[in-house]
């Protein structure tokens, strides 16, 4: 099978293997920013009315706002002011309407009034005073969710954990930070990477969200194979209660095991149980050794097989193992401007994205490169290259993260982000072809190493009748394989309703229980995560 | 520093770091079983009484039988037997009295029944009958635990997971196990290695606990450092609650955002709220080299430098990090069988074991000298020897482990399993020192990896004097320093009502508004885990 294109200048002619190394990427490689899942990025703000049809299309009839919360008054602002002051009162239009509409621009709320506490004291005084009052609150983080879970659907008072941003302590002994919620992560990266550690997550909207989202919203990311759940990572919390309750689980401990662990109820529930205030978590030690290969499978069989075998193989070094399938990189070529194949045009199938992360640079070039050619050898790699800079790095990166960029480029598309076994991962994007036959073009990439496929299907323009061929065949299917219909990006407005897909009656009862425990006046980012019914 | 004694025959006279290499040990070193750190292992039997008044000292009133339960008739004897046949309802006294007493003799009950399902369906029988007739129930694993969590206080009944031991499945490229609850930890080990992995967990019951008990525990155990909690490693779990609701969370996802993770609910809180029946865990890739270390350091302060410099240039393949003072050394060459110190006779007051697991040993070896070669030259160690075979690295580990079973041997010793901060943990041992004078011997060792403590308290006899000192003094300081009175253990029986020391009023009055959620009469594991006055 010889080169029939050659993108690598330094790609010596007597590279019988195809893989190769120079100079290692010394710490984090200058990864591209990349871009957070876009469900429904090629929206623009001013189609959000369609979008909204869309969103609630399954749900039995569109959500209505709840006559049990009252509407804001003056006498409600003055409250706030004396408590926050008047620049804790944003009344302003442009800073409201900001805050209303997610950054997708397809959720839209009618909040008149952002509330920016400095304290876990004021956000415990707003939320005492709007329980007493009924009024419904959206605590807002980032503003970087795809669901709509962090703006109002109506208008919900907005409090922003914003002001919230000192960094409390660092345990360089144990690698345990501890800050406020409002601490945008990108910050709490850099600083943490100062002291030699790294936070357990990376995501691409780093630069806007902020600590206290990504835990509410159990965000999952690009270290995810490597350091695992925010279940695992953080250590504690602090949240406020809808009564004002101020719950003190801000430990920093690794091991304690008194009582219920009540900080996992706030991991991922949106911000419908409580505000999370504060927070430590475990930031592992930075380690300066990165390498990326690029590499093509004849077949969904062999990305398997590769998995298990980096597992086994590269084991603790394996940071990252992406796949695409050929569509995709068909589509990135067409549509990413200077971004190059590595590898030469084939029939090849499936392409596969690893990366090791390491603390000795030259040992992980030799493991990574022995376990190619062993993978080789095996006829579950057909052809790789390793990048040689960080300039390489970057490209292999750019292709799989700039599948979404790429796919809002063909008019319309249809994003699914599934968990899935990992055997049955790819059957849903095959089934998909065969059910739309030529009316769509069908993609599936992801983050295998972790189950997670993101389903895409593209056509020139939104067509009902496609829709009606994926919905809701794409969730019924997921949950017969007893996939999840949200890996990552939680339920939020979006799929509120669409829960029993993936967790049992009986599951989402309790979740009901649990609600009306913790906030029994439902004011906690009303008509989100939850069906309505069993509220 | 000239050797003065020399245990190692192939250590050879050039060694000018006195750090040494032979074969590696391959996979796990041959271990010796390690005991569970037994609480109160000292006590016989038949001195029952005594301790039972020693564990509730510190109550306000030793808790009363409560009166709301149903006492055992022959109706509910026939009705258990319609549904789980006679062999599934055991009344004989023999087999009962094994099961009514914890596995240290100090904790017995006086049930009348113990029920072995063998479904979950059988267990869901059971509890909603059992809720119906406010008959109190003792969910019971392996028996192994430390706090009298496991067995009955009174007389109820006790429903064994034991006869639900199957393997339901292996997913051997993600390395997911899904099991029953009664599965012996163990037996998993055994399979999942069988199959290129390992448990994410191990612990020194391991022969006789059960998954169940483990994950009802929130077992922590020997690869906490490397793996981590049970809440970041369990991915699934089907429990069964006070009312008979089988509640399905057997997913063997890696990423679900769907609505409230509601297993983490039953990760830890003792079987309280719910029978743990199945379980989905990842398994880490099984690793072949293993490597360990035994070194001195002069101070506390190097000891916690030599872990912040192990975490950092050991990174990925650090498996652990224990510590003991030179009063544990001492204990265990006094009292161990068999068991020499591989480091000479010095004025060491620390010593720290380190244990590296990789992919490739001669790596792995370099990398290990390396280090230590550099932390002799930054002067936080003054002296360590590497374990060359399977035997020596046995014997650094039975000295680690056997301070335990050496601590019983002095006669009467008072254990405390304390969460500290890293830098503050030593200091309850030289308070505690100062504080008892000469009138008992104080050591100090543990996971100093996950700041957990493990802090003995040596007399010739018990005295009331002494406990005085102790108690409350040690959940006190411990308190004061946000610490956790149970690293690992749980509060069963033994800490229901000492709670307070490590959680807020607020987190503990939600913890029994959640308890009275799930199980409203109260019927699963009464009196253990909280204070019976949130109840």
């Amino acid at each position: 099978m010889p080169h029939t294109q050659h993108e690598f200048a330094n790609r010596t002619a007597n590279s019988c293997r195809r893989f190769h190394w120079i100079p290692s990427v010394q710490h984090s490689p200058c990864r591209p920013r990349i871009n957070v899942e876009t469900y429904e990025g090629q929206y623009s703000a001013n189609k959000a009315s369609e979008v909204q049809k869309r969103t609630f299309g399954s749900a039995a009839t569109q959500i209505q706002r709840n006559p049990a919360y009252s509407e804001l008054t003056s006498d409600d602002v003055s409250y706030f002011k004396s408590i926050l002051g008047d620049n804790g009162v944003i009344q302003d239009e442009d800073r409201i309407t900001v805050a209303n509409v997610d950054w997708m621009g397809k959720y839209r709320g009618a909040s008149q009034l952002l509330l920016l506490p400095k304290s876990s004291v004021e956000v415990s005084k707003i939320l005492s005073y709007c329980n007493t009052r009924r009024l419904a609150v959206v605590p807002q983080g980032g503003n970087t969710g795809l669901v709509g879970g962090s703006v109002p659907v109506y208008d919900e008072v907005i409090v922003s954990l914003a002001g919230m941003n000192k960094i409390i302590s660092f345990d360089n002994v144990n690698g345990i930070l501890t800050c406020e919620a409002g601490c945008v992560l990108e910050n709490l990266s850099t600083f943490v990477e100062n002291e030699g550690c790294i936070m357990p997550l990376d995501l691409g909207a780093k630069g806007s969200c902020h600590i206290g989202g990504n835990i509410s919203t159990n965000a999952g990311g690009l270290r995810f194979i490597r350091y695992g759940s925010l279940h695992g990572n953080v250590l504690g919390l602090e949240a406020v209660l809808a009564d004002g309750t101020i719950l003190d689980m801000l430990t920093t401990l690794r091991k304690d095991n008194t009582g219920y662990d009540l900080k996992h109820l706030f991991i991922g529930s949106e911000g419908s149980l409580g505000v999370v205030t504060k927070i430590s978590v475990l930031t592992p030690a930075k380690l300066p050794s990165t390498n990326v290969a690029f590499l093509s499978c004849n077949d969904y069989t062999s990305c398997q097989k590769l998995l298990l075998a980096a597992r086994r193989n590269l084991g603790e070094i394996l940071s990252a193992f992406e796949f695409m399938d050929n569509n995709c990189i068909d589509l990135a070529m067409r549509h990413l401007e200077g971004v190059q194949n590595p590898l030469p045009a084939s029939q090849t199938k499936f392409y596969v994205l690893i990366e090791t992360t390491g603390s000795d640079e030259s040992y992980d070039k030799t493991k990574l490169e022995a376990f190619l050619l062993r993978s080789m050898e095996d006829g579950l790699v057909t052809d790789g290259v390793i990048a040689q800079d960080i300039s390489q790095a970057s490209n292999f990166w750019r292709i799989r993260e700039g599948i979404s960029e790429a796919s809002v480029k063909v008019g319309a598309v249809h994003k699914y982000d599934l968990s899935i076994p990992v055997e049955k991962l790819y059957d849903i994007v095959e089934e998909m072809r065969s059910r739309l036959g030529g009316k769509a073009e069908v993609l599936g990439y992801g983050h295998l190493g972790d189950g997670n496929l993101h389903l895409n299907i593209l056509s020139s323009k939104y067509d009902n009748n496609i829709l009606a061929q994926i919905e809701p065949f794409v969730y019924e299917w997921t949950s017969a394989q007893r996939g999840s219909i949200s890996a990552e990006h939680g339920l939020g407005l979006m799929k509120a309703e669409k829960i029993h897909f993936s967790k049992s009656p009986e599951a989402v009862q309790l979740m009901g229980s649990i609600k009306k425990l913790l906030d029994p006046n439902l004011i906690l980012n009303p008509y989100k995560v939850l069906p309505q019914s069993v509220l």
